[in-house]
């Protein structure tokens, strides 16, 4: 079974071409192969499939084996995934989603896609500046969904922070019942912030570009930020846009490509 | 660049057949392709080559790039590519490394090798039951040599200890001129133990067939143990057996085969 790596600001995906035939049980598959030192080492699993509605349909599956709605890191490494591989030669693609189909747009040189902006949708704002007690710590958070959900709290020092002990018990408290993404976000200028994610059913992870919109988004909504915003994440810079559209526009690259011996693996 | 990911007991390397072709750079190779999510994630990286003194020789390098004298997991991976990949078709084999030629015994089933057993040589017991103090507590070690260093620690309830404190301290302790790897052992009976590695140049790893190798002579030597041990390790178990020679005997397992685009990968 062939496969390909790739990852976008470190958040890593095994990636399968499914144009051709689909992939019984990703779940399963998804919870073995992304487990390090006895499987392949992954964030989770991405299958490319048809559409009958967009050009390409994405389905992915986190290191648990829950299925993710969308993925922006993952969607750009689709884009340079079908366009490098030859299975378009669009550099305008619509992408078919768990939540809904998402335009990318190809950046292209010396027929290398060198990055990919990704027409997020509309965010939906729940709440505001809302509160949350953990463990006898009040948390002030801004509920915003990028087609899933994430609970963005401003911090300081993020850095330093211990972001396990309360991204846990945030991802599944009572007022998230699909549960939920966890931002910690600093902020630096009226431009620029960082951020910090715990992911729902992954634990923390490089970056999340649903993520760092959701962010933007509460930055902006809360009036610390303007609409272009570069997001320093731990695997990198991203760059949100949230005037008319949200559109995240970042990097994509290929790791390597593998092929497992199904006998083999166990 | 075409590579082969494999795992003894979840200490997993990536295999290089060098046969034809040797790699240039081998330590920064070994550092670029070890990390997680941007490279392909592993303990570091393993080349098989030719001997002028043996069958095949190996080359071994940890995750910070540092060469390896020895690795029990790693020369049970080789036994098992070099015969199911057509390498050879002899079931005993000599392998050169950096500390000396080991003999393998490949124990094969249905053309597939199901387990391997490794001739580890003369252990060197250096200094038993000796006395280190790390941060104001006192450790009883044993140093035993297996071509490579390990400090050898009795002590209880490993699984909740923390490792990472004292092994990174004791690593690079003064009285380990080359460094050294650090085994937590907890006896279970005499011919049963637990133990946990801190290996030198990776931090904790799943298994270490040398530190399994270690402990069990450090036991034997301490009156602690027989000379037939099952060591049981993160990874799993290996049977260690020490009496005219020292036998390690253990799984081996191919993940997945792979290629990189050098091109692509950065």
């Amino acid at each position: 079974m062939k496969f390909t790596k790739m990852q976008g600001l470190g958040n890593d995906y095994i990636y399968f071409n499914c144009m051709e035939k689909e992939i019984g049980h990703p779940e399963e598959l998804s919870i073995q192969l992304s487990q390090y030192h006895f499987g392949i080492g992954a964030d989770g699993i991405v299958l490319i499939l048809p559409s009958e509605i967009a050009d390409f349909r994405m389905r992915m599956f986190n290191a648990d084996g829950s299925e993710g709605k969308m993925c922006g890191n993952a969607s750009r490494c689709i884009g340079k995934y079908v366009y490098e591989r030859g299975l378009t030669d669009k550099t305008e693609l619509t992408l078919e989603t768990l939540s809904g189909v998402k335009q990318l747009q190809l950046q292209v040189q010396d027929k290398k896609v060198t990055s990919v902006s990704v027409n997020m949708g509309e965010p939906k704002v729940r709440d505001v500046n809302a509160t949350l007690i953990i463990d006898g710590v009040e948390y002030q958070y801004t509920d915003v969904s990028v087609g899933n959900p994430h609970c963005v709290i401003f911090s300081h020092n993020i850095d330093e922070m211990d972001l396990e002990t309360p991204g846990r018990k945030i991802e599944v408290n009572e007022k998230f019942p699909e549960r939920t993404n966890v931002e910690f976000v600093e902020l630096i200028n009226r431009n620029f912030i960082k951020m910090r994610v715990w992911e729902r059913g992954s634990g923390e992870t490089m970056a999340c570009g649903t993520g760092a919109c959701a962010s933007v988004v509460a930055a902006v909504e809360n009036g610390f930020c303007d609409q272009d915003v570069t997001v320093l994440l731990k695997g990198g810079p991203l760059h949100i846009s949230y005037g008319k559209d949200l559109i995240m526009t970042g990097p994509a690259a290929f790791v390597f490509d593998g092929e497992i011996n199904e006998e083999d693996f166990s």
